[in-house]
């Protein structure tokens, strides 16, 4: 384990209101956790602490890592294999066909890719929907990554006994993994396996997460099949017992709202592959003003295409601005807090949501002397509508700094992982 | 002047029917022009040049450099200054205010921050609407970035003479800089001064640009003052003899549509600008449809608030997606060729639109041995839909490297600018 002195820092702190307050001076962690943050007159034993490393950030931002909380990570495989189509013929055609070819060692070098990008952006935790769990597992944990994951079965194949065995597999897997019980989406689940998967998360008492009213027509055929929404049949099914919530979430009647106030769910939005799909623009001024939490995630490389959190936060705050039609909408404070504090929420990470003292050192570095991030009128503001990947210089995950300065600590050589991608991809191809 | 060789790249070739291909081999640059592209086999005079540089690209892509087709380039002084707020609002009540501050000289720190910025988004050339229109030129020219400026006269305080001035003294500066006739917009501009803008672009037979149809209120308090559009009523006012366009473009009715396809107009898109306003979203697909060039701008850092055009492109390509309720809208290869060519159209400078022998060596190497670009589908479609700024390692202007591995070589320091910004922004705050 490490001991690492942050010093010379800009601090951001997160407040219980959703808002944001900048500490100046230094912030120590301590192994996986932070041990101090202050302008270092009042540190606890400054002197005694044994220090690997003491970084002069030199006036720079040190933030909460973001929490992607809509993940296929090991879709970089399909990474502009397949675009400008739209969403039905693209997942049928084209997606569903390619990850048949998918399996548990050719699929672990597109994680790592994940992985990688993921660390560019500042993202510190991915909340996935996997194929092969217990393989993510092991990948995110060789590479030091946090990885929350959730089950992603359908009535293709998927058994309600697999998902139990994962859950064991994934959550024994590291401290740095575990798993909640899921399903892939309404219209690809039984009602049968549906039930069976309410079950299962009643047994291991988790939060259920789906894909839920991701396109207009997913929401129309659920009408037709059940006569009620995907939200109104899954809560009838009494899935969210102990919470969860949906990834997407755009196509929302008055009752899905209420259901999501009243059970305490969170909204995951991934505005960037709902935009790229033609999917819609959520309705996440609805969210907010009832007090729903909210998490951002990037979806997978399929339909994103990158894996930035930036480009989600400007994307989600502004997408709201013209949805209302309102430029006051959503300020960019309560979207910054989404991506951080929301997403630990929705991945039941309460130890990753904020920098404090006794908290996890999931943490990023921000460069503010590049002149996206100049003049200094307000850095949240900065953040969220002028920030970017190349602003994020380093990336520590439970302590220890997987990405630094363009450079990867995660056990793997970048060329590696490309070289074996790009052989990968071309035999798939063949 | 310098002879650069770029050797081992992949060389992004624009075709004329709007695609691109991909050349591997050299590229040479001789002082301020493109001399050589080709696997070197065929090289003039290979052994006889003296090279001042060989830049073994080790693979990356070059490519045309980015023009920013809309841009306030002084306007990152109000970056995070006011955000969050209605258009009219934030125009009248907070920018207006503090623009009356601005004057010759501390407006200059503002403007090299903006070229440092588009240099990092591998923008070789804004088309900028500024305050002070010689002062741009001359801070242009000394960074060594190229220029193209229209002006930006209105009824407050705005003279004919001082804008038939500034066609002379911009156009006059250096090499780098050009100057058109235009005007602020309709709804800035009485219609005394917009005839002797006419008459100017009549006589001086420059394109002529303005503000067109960014919100829904300016069109219609436009229909109610003259019962026509402002693009109608511009047409008629016989602005477009030589050609020209507008900015933003969003409220077009048929016949501002019809206006556009028969005098070759260009409509620069506006994309975050217009999402961060909650302006709308723009017709792109009606713009192409009809074979009307289209550009892409990033507007100014005040409502904006990055220059960056990858996100632009994002933005233009997925917006149209979600507009259109149609996936397969508007392909990356046809945005990439607006960020690029057209760009280069509307700004009247056809020896920077591509990559070809002869061509201006305004040019960029995009690193590909960064996770967002890997695996390598697709080229074109990972710039468009997973690029972003970090994937910029240099940016040449006029055969002139300005930014490279994160360095600038514009004849000022990083860190002199970002002091003098902050210190004047304060200044103008107290």
């Amino acid at each position: 384990m490490m001991n690492t002195r942050f010093t010379n820092a800009k601090i951001l702190c997160t407040n219980s209101d959703q808002s944001f307050d900048i500490i100046k001076g230094e912030l120590w962690v301590e192994n996986d956790r932070i041990a101090y943050i202050g302008d270092g007159t009042d540190a606890p034993q400054k002197e005694g602490m044994n220090w690997d490393r003491t970084i002069d950030v030199n006036g720079d931002l040190l933030m909460p890592g973001f929490k992607n909380a809509h993940a296929h990570t090991y879709m970089t495989f399909l990474r502009s294999y397949a675009d400008d189509l739209p969403l039905q013929e693209w997942l049928y055609n084209l997606c569903f066909p390619m990850e048949d070819k998918l399996d548990t060692e050719n699929i672990r070098p597109f994680e790592v890719l994940g992985i990688m990008e993921y660390l560019t952006s500042g993202i510190t935790t991915s909340f996935d929907m996997c194929y092969f769990p217990p393989v993510y597992a092991q990948v995110a944990t060789e590479c030091g990554f946090r990885a929350v994951q959730v089950s992603g079965v359908n009535s293709f194949g998927g058994l309600a006994s697999v998902v139990e065995e994962n859950y064991h597999k994934v959550n024994e897997t590291s401290d740095l993994t575990s798993f909640m019980i899921g399903f892939h989406a309404e219209y690809t689940t039984k009602p049968e396996l549906m039930k069976e998967i309410a079950d299962l998360a009643h047994k291991y008492k988790t939060p259920l997460y789906m894909h839920n009213s991701e396109t207009r027509r997913e929401v129309d055929e659920c009408l037709e099949r059940y006569g009620k929404t995907p939200t109104q049949l899954t809560d009838e099914l009494d899935m969210y017992a102990y919470g969860g919530g949906g990834y997407h979430c755009i196509w929302f009647d008055e009752r899905d709202f209420e259901i999501f106030a009243k059970r305490d769910l969170t909204a995951v939005t991934c505005p960037a592959s709902n935009l790229k799909l033609a999917s819609g623009i959520a309705p996440l001024k609805e969210f907010t003003d009832r007090g729903i939490n909210v998490a951002i995630g990037t979806d997978g490389a399929a339909s994103n295409n990158a894996l930035d959190m930036f480009r989600e936060m400007y994307l989600a705050a502004t997408l709201a601005k013209v949805r209302e039609e309102d430029a006051a909408c959503i300020p960019a404070e309560k979207i910054l807090y989404m991506a951080t504090a929301g997403g630990a929420k929705a991945m039941a990470l309460p130890d990753c949501d904020r920098l404090a003292v006794g908290k996890k050192a999931d943490l990023i570095r921000i460069d503010l002397t590049q002149p996206n991030m100049q003049p200094e009128n307000n850095l949240v503001t900065n953040l969220v509508y002028a920030g970017g990947k190349q602003n994020v210089v380093m990336t520590m995950v439970d302590g220890k700094i997987l990405y630094e300065n363009g450079k990867f600590s995660i056990g793997m050589e970048p060329e590696d992982v490309y070289r074996d991608v790009n052989a990968i991809i071309r035999s798939m191809k063949d």
